[in-house]
């Protein structure tokens, strides 16, 4: 549709790059955007990678979504944060995040395996210095946490601002894998008499413990709901 | 004790370097080798991070532990099981494991944070071409998933172990990171009238869901009780 006069719609799928296609089981790749969203949506942190002296580091941290772009803060010391600034044009990442869902119990030791869902991302961080993006970046980190959650606090002060470090990356260079269903034994081992099947790990919140100092009368929000 | 005649235990921790000292809140590290343990045995996934052509590489992969050493398996075919039985010493690796027990609603957005426990592993991957300690490896992977397992599967055989990689990592420069307790809020905020407190994740077994395929009879074992 390129040159038509007809509005275009973004592409609902990331290109593939040689960095995003796997080796190993490719038809458990996916590069549809709505699910490399809801992946990360459901997350609560994140593995982000980064070289330090020729050697790779592996930090778990927070993280938000504002679109097609991902917000990592932290203090202004912390080491890829520092290194986000300072690198030009900005600190090769990986950020990796990923969903246990079930564990496969196959009657051979060789088949047993994990339902998960999983979502890569490879490019350049960037420290974020604009005022305004920091401010929305933090919204997002909050509402990550708890969707809702921003609104309900005292939103951060200019002194919690200057102390904060916030780097962006884009969702240009990503891929989903997954693996869901069932157990797949090899046929002559169907006859063994080992249990088989999948067990799903439980999600989601627990009772909330409220803090002691709470004011009196104040209600455990609806969206902290237990199901 | 060096040097004494008395039997010497191995140290319960351990040392301290360059790498595992935290820039950020150095008071939520731990080097103790029970606390290490403990957090690496509860974990389903670690992220293994590498680097390929100068940039970093996370994946999610299954582990298992064996006394001081961690392993991980693949096909002979994925990418940082191939490098490591190319590299020459071994392959540099970082490899974390991260639990998420809480999240804690602090009245400021600034004070949100997550109860958590993580465990960062430093050093370089081996590959494992000892048939004995192979066999060794695939046990504790699947004895890692559900504890007890490996005894109740069939066993790899000879073309199923030689179409499995695995890798080994040394338990030397390690660190864990946790941070546990409550909201802390600044005096000033404590009137505000916002929830504050923790919401404990739900973790543990669901229910299991058999193979279509079960022989007649076959009842879940004890392994997979649902507390």
């Amino acid at each position: 549709m390129q040159g038509s006069a007809q509005p275009t719609t973004p592409p609902a799928a990331y290109t593939p790059t040689d960095r995003t296609v796997p080796t190993r089981a490719p038809q458990r790749a996916s590069y549809d955007k709505a699910l490399v969203h809801a992946i990360l949506d459901e997350g609560y942190v994140c593995h982000l990678g980064f070289v330090r002296d020729g050697v790779p580091v592996v930090l778990p941290t927070l993280y938000g979504r504002v679109g097609e772009t991902l917000y990592v803060h932290g203090s202004t010391g912390s080491r890829p944060l520092r290194m986000a600034g300072q690198a030009d044009p900005g600190l090769p990442v990986c950020l990796t995040v990923t969903h246990v869902d079930g564990l496969v119990l196959a009657r051979s030791a060789f088949h047993h395996s994990m339902n998960y869902r999983s979502v890569v991302v490879h490019g350049l961080a960037y420290d974020v210095t604009d005022p305004e993006e920091k401010r929305t970046a933090l919204d997002a980190l909050v509402d990550h946490v708890v969707p809702g959650r921003a609104a309900d606090s005292r939103p951060a002060n200019k002194k919690e601002l200057a102390a904060t470090a916030v780097i962006r990356l884009d969702l240009n260079e990503v891929s989903a894998k997954s693996r869901t269903g069932g157990v797949n034994d090899e046929p002559e081992d169907l006859a063994l008499p080992h249990w088989a099947g999948v067990v799903p790990l439980r999600k989601g919140y627990d009772t909330p413990v409220p803090d002691a100092g709470l004011l009196p009368g104040t209600e455990v929000p609806d969206y902290l709901a237990v199901p």
